[in-house]
């Protein structure tokens, strides 16, 4: 920043800790060894009391170790920056899938703090522009090797110095001997750096570095130093997606004694000049594919910030980005602390310790993305690579759908309904409007399409939102995006499956899963133009809704693939899991309970309730001891054959309800939440996958699940929360109080809705937004007459009766 | 295009092909071969007659062959696009400079057509965007050997069944069975195939091919089918400039029937998926960094037309450049016959037969750069690769100032001050202000800077350009980019030349060279600044005007490098040329005569006239027989030591009028335009440089030469016309007229300047914008008389006289 900041002189006196140690007990703790190095800030000391009491309760760090992929650094709600330490980014291919958000917890070194990072994705890919401070007389422009301490820039650092609230993340490096501090706001992240007093202050700038940085992912890069102190630049990487262009604006808090722009490109045939003259390293601007750069600010008596901004449409976007974020580190800091305590006050959570950290840390991971991507001036970079306009919305991207459609963008439409129509559907449309292949996401990011995953589920979350009432976006256009997206024949399959009524596995791989998924998508199409009054479009995907029967296999009882002759494809094994196989991220065990819109239909197939339950419990109660599955990524979360860590399990559970036995669905739930959920790092049994596990957790922790989105109904499991209260955007609370919860009492043993005895196993959306009071009765023993008359079970058992 | 063309049919027929032979004759004809595979096409056939006299004289091959550097494809006046054949661009690195402008003329096969070329440069880059027409069943994707027909998609051809006329080139591909025929908008090209009856016709597009084609150069590309059939794409290579990004659109005459995008990289660590599905050839989409694009269009009755637009903005700007200029192959072919016969129409010419070609090609060689760099709608990509926009004006690039400075914008701004003024100064200072170092372009093209050669000669570019009257340009902010480029520290061993006064080649190379090139830029401030008032400005540069002394070896008698302490250095060689010498691309033989604006300083530092003028007998008798220059490129067309081939020598056959004896210039001149021009391929005796060869012709041709531009005086040399008009842009003619040229009269008797005997050895540029007549009187025996008066001499032999 052009405005140095505010002081913030180092203590380092042990008194004064002594007397700071009782309000810092709830905090990730400052060790004795950071104030000796004279090291902590007094905004490191700020107690967590300022924030509410919801954000209090967030722990980022949980799914930072294990299989759950989040990071622990700094982002604000549904923020584009996501300032946060890579713990290492030179991993080989195998060990870029743990460093997928840049962090492992188990890591004894930091390398630096990169702004953008996925929310638990089962890709690596961003951690962009990373930054590290050095202190003293020489620096190294290298990361060095994490066994070797002192041999590059990375730095190693101990979990009791570092600590990580909502918008906040520190750490005491212990080799560059700074304590770091990171904050960010919607569309920039502030770093904050207090060096040692007498140490000359550097901040190396590595361009190079990624997550996941196989050789020649970089494409190009540049840097420039304006004369105002403006530092901008770029970087084309081609990773998960084929191409992305990303743009940085920054400035510092202090002045810039000396600088070095660096290529260490080697190897190349020709590369022209680069600069007036031999082109030394402290000209203004450096282009290439290997750039890294060192700031130099000498001897500081304050803390050194560096304000950064990204863009994906170019340089003076992001320059527009920072320049619309005003303030130094504490104040974008209480900007975006405040900001997280609006947002996480939309669910109040009371629940037992470790419970309501897993939910409260839970709701602040579902709301991180879809990430804002547009920029502050509203131009965004589309998924043809041109620069667009957002007229009147902003726009939105970091879709992982196939993911998020089941419960993630369902929790939205409750609590963000503006965030849904407003910026997510619109960001949508947006896409597929200008989309080179006329459909709509499947995975994308910063505007970039990466094509990962199955099916077009950007189509449930329009039309589940339309169908919630949902309604400031272009109807018309949604749903001829919708309809383009389920016609286009190139897509996996679809011609195939437009013509045959299912996708054949010698014609396209995974072509079970994608029949299933297409039905069910083409089941909320039809929903969607039903309501729109479009007959056509209603009758013409009502119809494809039923082509998941085409791919059961009533002799096995399971969904198979088909052949394009009719047959099914042998030899089949239902625990087997595949690249390239007849499923996705699966197999038969997991896929063939996936007919949300038709689970009466399904049962019917499976031969009624009866072997359906029976069903369920060898799917849970399978035996693993002859099955390995370590060469599949993303199978994680056990039980049996039910896979909690990926997600075509996720609604499994709730299907017991369905067949009427819902203490069946109360009890495979607890069994879930003890065995795959903690308040600790490994907290996350699979990876978070954008909000999706972490949305599960909430909706199940309220006692209620969205098994069919485009349905309206939530099928009710049981809830961990002894009160909760949903703060409705239309001002109205949806409070759920559970009389005697206690691991001792797993069963409901009977349900009031606003006081009046509730008999059916599902609510109506609109009795939530209505608000009112939700309460659950607990037991220890099973209430086998609950919600068990077949009028009683969720939408899906009448399905005939309600369309589709 | 959407709207087909006018049906331009085959003949064939040979009686017909008889009728029109005669009108043929003044064509490169089309052979009877051509005729017998049916591929001549009625537009083909058209006789130049229509084309204004001037323009039927330009011999766009005149270059091609040796070291000129030209190309002899389609381009209108300085247009964007130069859509023109490469021969071959699968180089290797030392053949590639052969090939800068993609056409050699003795090269056997042509590989394709590609839309951008520079004219004449001494580096190889461009040939963006490479079509190449196939005939039959089966396609290569690959060029293929030239050695190996039919072993690629490359073609044989014949000079016979060649033509080319300003903006128009045609020829017949022996292996592709095709008629190719291109013309070229100001900022699109326009290709033409007409295919045998009955062969389907296909058109390879390679984005992977590039003049100087290095492997890693291909930085990124795309291509993209939009619904409406226009093909969009992009590509971004680090070549001569670090980086530089071009977009195309194109459009066909016949609906598109099939298509492949390929990508043909190999060993890529992760490429992602890139399409929806399984990524086939006919998506809509394809993104790597090594594409092949194939367009099918079954079989044509008629000729197939793909007209393509560039633009350095983005896909956009290209489909917006694309419809700035409506029309088919022949509308656009007319308007930019038109525009040429207006431009050359600047200078009527009336000369011997092969000087008459000679000198209109040369016009034509200097009318097209700097070209339009700018899109239709006024957006351009800056030097900080950013995107701008031009209000008011159109910006150009391709800025080759070192050589341009000296003739080829001195001829601008007598034939098109207007673009001198609005466009080219505008559009230098334009980049200054965006530039990253804040100077002026040193070699820039497209907006982006390659730091090739040495000097600020923007600046005298500017300067003339007001001293001339020129102000169609905000003077203030011209005259501090000036300065600005004049006082950068670390531009060139600027910061030394400051301190010292001279640039020591102990700390930069090509210390001499640069010396007195910043001399005489600085001279040109001094004069500019003098002529706005501007004092300061005008004491401080008129100071650094008399540098060049400070290098000067008085011992030796000629310019030399010096030390840091002062000292020549040793071992000193005056016919050395290296890189990284005392010289830039030459030695002290061709630089110790650069002081254009103090002739008479120099003179006397080399004792006087006499001393001078054997000084450059010396040089031009130069016994070479012992030195060997191959190493060295763009050294060529030597006489002695004098080297015509490049630009240092271009002033000094003038220098014996200013030393007293201008029928010694007049004799000069005569041996160098009898040995270095020529009406062939073969031509140009030295790289075109972006017109400075050719507007070294154009003007000794008229009789006067710039030697001092900013000086505002021509220096009367000798005229090769027998008649010439200028016609000027305030709608005045200046006419030249020689009375009995001939070989045999090499000598100008004498001199009047509307009707009055002029005695002095210069002509004032007022007098040549005030129109009227300048006439000679050649002889055969010197006039030792006339113009040698001191008095008469040119200006700078009474520099301190007029300042600086």
């Amino acid at each position: 920043m052009a405005a140095p900041g505010p002081p913030s002189a180092c203590i380092g006196r042990v008194q004064r800790f002594e007397r700071l140690k009782t309000r810092m007990a709830r905090l990730h703790t400052l060790s004795l060894a950071a104030l000796a190095l004279g090291l902590v800030t007094a905004a490191a000391l700020t107690p967590a009391t300022a924030a509410p009491d919801q954000s209090a309760a967030v722990d980022p760090f949980i799914g930072t170790g294990g299989e759950g992929h989040t990071f622990p650094g700094a982002v604000a709600p549904f923020g584009m920056v996501q300032l946060s330490p890579d713990t290492d980014t030179t991993c080989t291919i195998r060990d870029c899938y743990g460093h997928a958000a840049g962090y492992r917890h188990d890591d004894p070194t930091i390398q630096g703090f990169s702004l953008t990072h996925f929310s638990g994705a089962g890709h690596s890919d961003l951690g962009d522009f990373l930054m590290m401070p050095a202190s003293g007389d020489t620096v190294s422009l290298e990361p060095g090797d994490a066994k070797v301490p002192g041999s590059g820039y990375r730095s190693r650092f101990s979990h009791a110095n570092e600590q990580a609230v909502p918008g906040y993340y520190a750490v005491t490096l212990d080799d560059a001997k700074v304590r770091a501090e990171m904050t960010a706001g919607t569309r920039v992240g502030v770093h904050r750096y207090t060096f040692r007093p007498g140490d000359a202050a550097h901040l190396v700038f590595d361009l190079r570095t990624s997550l996941y940085n196989y050789p020649g992912k970089m494409l190009w890069s540049s840097i420039r130093l304006h004369p105002d102190g403006t530092v901008t630049g770029t970087r084309e990487t081609r990773g998960w997606a084929p191409d992305r262009k990303l743009f940085f604006a920054m400035r510092f808090s202090a002045p810039l004694k000396d600088h070095a722009f660096v290529d260490t490109e080697k190897d190349v045939t020709y590369k022209g000049f680069q600069g007036p003259g031999r082109g030394s390293d402290d000209l203004p601007e450096r282009l290439g594919r290997a750039l890294v750069a060192r700031f130099d600010f000498g001897r500081l008596d304050r803390p050194l910030e560096a304000k950064v901004a990204i863009s994906s449409v170019d340089e003076a976007g992001a320059i527009g980005n920072l320049d619309a974020e005003p303030g130094d580190f504490d104040a974008i800091r209480t900007g975006t602390t405040a900001a997280w305590a609006r947002e996480l006050g939309a669910v109040e959570i009371d629940a037992p310790a470790p419970m309501k950290r897993m939910l409260s840390t839970a709701l602040y991971h579902t709301l991180i993305a879809p990430s804002v991507a547009g920029d502050a001036d509203g131009r965004y970079r589309g998924p043809d690579n041109a620069v667009h306009k957002a007229e009147g919305f902003t726009f939105r991207s970091t879709f992982s759908l196939w993911d998020t459609f089941r419960a993630e963008q369902p929790l939205m439409t409750l609590i963000q309904p503006d965030r849904v129509n407003n910026e997510i559907v619109r960001s949508l449309v947006a896409s597929q409007q200008v989309s080179p292949y006329g459909i709509l996401p499947v995975w994308q990011f910063q505007g970039r399409e990466t094509w990962t995953m199955i099916g077009y589920h950007a189509v449930p979350v329009i039309a589940d939102a339309y169908l919630k009432g949902i309604r400031g976006f272009d109807a018309d256009a949604a749903l001829d995006a919708m309809v383009k997206s389920a016609t286009y024949a190139p897509y996996g399959g679809l011609g195939e499956y437009m013509k045959r009524g299912y996708v054949p596995i010698d014609r396209e791989p995974e072509a079970a899963s994608k029949t299933v998924e297409y039905a069910y998508d083409d089941w909320t199409i039809a929903r969607m133009a039903a309501a729109m009054g479009r007959k056509d479009v209603a009758a013409q995907f009502g119809k494809r809704a039923g082509n998941w029967r085409n791919s059961f296999d009533v002799k096995t009882g399971f969904l198979r693939a088909r052949k394009a002759d009719g047959s099914f494809r042998t030899p089949f094994d239902p625990t087997a899991i595949n690249y390239g196989s007849d499923y996705t991220e699966g197999n038969a065990w997991q896929y063939s309970w996936f007919v949300p819109h038709d689970q009466a239909g399904l049962f019917r197939l499976m031969k009624g309730d009866k072997a359906v339950v029976a069903k369920l419990d060898q799917m849970f109660e399978y035996d693993n001891s002859k099955i390995d599955y370590s060469h599949a990524e993303d199978i994680a979360g056990l039980i049996g054959q039910y896979i909690h860590g990926n997600e075509p399990s996720h609604h499994v559970a709730y299907l017991y309800s369905y067949a009427g036995q819902p203490w069946r669905t109360q009890e495979r739930l607890k069994q879930i939440v003890d065995s795959q959920y903690k308040a600790t790092p490994e907290g996350l049994s699979g990876n978070d996958d954008l909000g999706q596990m972490s949305a599960w957790l909430v909706f199940t922790g309220l006692g209620f699940y969205p098994v069919a989105p485009g349905s309206l109904e939530y099928v009710i499991g049981r809830p961990f929360v002894n009160r909760a209260v949903l703060n409705l955007p239309n001002g109205r609370r949806f409070t759920i109080v559970t009389d005697g919860l206690s691991d001792a009492n797993p069963y409901i043993g009977g349900v009031t809705l606003n006081g009046k005895p509730l008999d059916r196993g599902y609510l109506r959306h609109q009795e939530i937004v209505a608000g009112g009071e939700l309460r659950f009765r607990m037991q220890a023993t099973p209430n086998r007459n609950w919600a068990t008359a077949r009028s009683a079970r969720p939408f899906s058992t009448s399905t005939a009766r309600k369309g589709g």
